[in-house]
């Protein structure tokens, strides 16, 4: 991927994005593209919906307060998110905030909470969560933004894991092999990273996990990572091993 | 390695450590000990020096503002840092910061400021890097603090790069191959992971640094990665690639 543009700002949008359609864009937006990086007419930015791909638009009818969005032309085609699945327990709101951030940069499809009975957290403010990946998309270049699921405890999450997707578990009592190796082998449609709390999996939950149909156990290593390190570490290590760090698809 | 006791604290020092001893901690980590976690006299904490090894210390003479550290016995030997440099262009402080704490947590060995043509950042509070990856090294288990070198011009840290060093070098103008195996065959006495300012490196810069002598190029995948998460993601690769997560030394 060439070299990016970071002076290019990039604004996510919900509105459908086509040539030549033009819309008002939200209130909290407008703020940001008028008054906060003080656009006038004629200034253009780059704008994306995670449907449609990403295209020019350009600020159009301004005012002192408002102005309009009017899309030129397509940049890029949209993309399809991966389907990788990043799953976490829960974690107090100013982390979870980075870790949102850190897994949208790292290509995840979608975020799904789990909780287990060492979680911290048990509510999930999902559309700050959301806000957090949308952020991130925009700043990164990345076309696609994870949707974010409602919490599932373990036991459901586990009842309801579809059997031919591979679900990778990071567990820190796990042995320490080569994570790359263990993960070379499968080819699964469709991943679920799984990662628990700072205060581990219990045995019986352990166990459950283990019984699924296509798992694997990944140790991140002799150090502990707290977890929005793991996040980043573990995916870094899913993607180079089986994902789309071995091909040129955004 | 067993799952981590959160509960313990730890604290670094930088006083010589042994059974037997008996030391007076700085000002500041007096405050922590004694009015942030609110600790009294027979309270225990473990204490490292990053030379010694780990240690239960004991509080000990305790007054309203002051204590002594009674060095009871050793938890933990004193394990090798790892000939792992991470070397990376100054970035704002606050992502420095948070940096510092991330290459902390995955092991590095050293942390060096480079200075390229396009870095935004001059200069390095090479003392406020320090403190961030004690903090780090508290909060993981950690029984080394990875030191933190002057800054250096890109061109005076490749003349003085030696020769069977392995130099990682992450450009995000590289092909994507598989950033794996791109590594698996290299075995190098020590490694230095390079990863270039967000405005990336210039033509000039990537050709020197192709001259040396044991050189890698690794792309990070198809996403633009901030700098800290492309932190995080090249060192798992490298760890789980040629490191320890290979085996159960710390």
């Amino acid at each position: 991927m060439s070299h990016y543009d970071f002076s290019a700002q990039r604004l996510f949008v919900e509105a459908p994005l086509a040539p030549g359609l033009a819309f008002v864009p939200p209130a909290e937006a407008l703020n940001y593209l008028l008054n906060v990086l003080r656009l006038r007419e004629g200034d253009a930015v780059l704008v994306f919906n995670g449907r449609d791909g990403e295209f020019l638009a350009v600020i159009a009818e301004a005012t002192r307060r408002s102005a309009k969005l009017r899309v030129e032309r397509m940049t890029r085609a949209q993309s399809k998110g991966a389907d990788l699945d990043y799953c976490f327990a829960p974690l107090k709101q100013a982390r979870l905030d980075y870790m949102a951030q850190k897994a949208t940069e790292m290509g995840t499809g979608r975020l799904v909470p789990v909780i287990t009975r060492r979680t911290q957290v048990r509510k999930v403010n999902a559309a700050r969560l959301r806000a957090n990946a949308v952020e991130a998309a925009e700043q990164c270049g990345i076309l696609t933004v994870p949707d974010v699921l409602e919490a599932v405890e373990l036991t459901d999450f586990l009842a309801a894991f579809p059997q031919e997707r591979l679900l990778v578990f990071c567990d820190e009592d796990a042995a320490i092999a080569n994570p790359y190796e263990a993960l070379f082998e499968k080819k699964a449609q469709g991943v679920s990273l799984l990662i628990g709390p700072e205060g581990g999996f219990d045995d019986a939950e352990r166990a459950s996990i283990a019984r699924a149909p296509n798992v694997v156990t990944l140790s991140l290593g002799p150090r502990v990572l707290r977890a929005d390190t793991a996040a980043v570490a573990a995916l870094a290590i899913l993607q180079a091993a089986i994902g789309d760090w071995r091909s040129n698809a955004l």
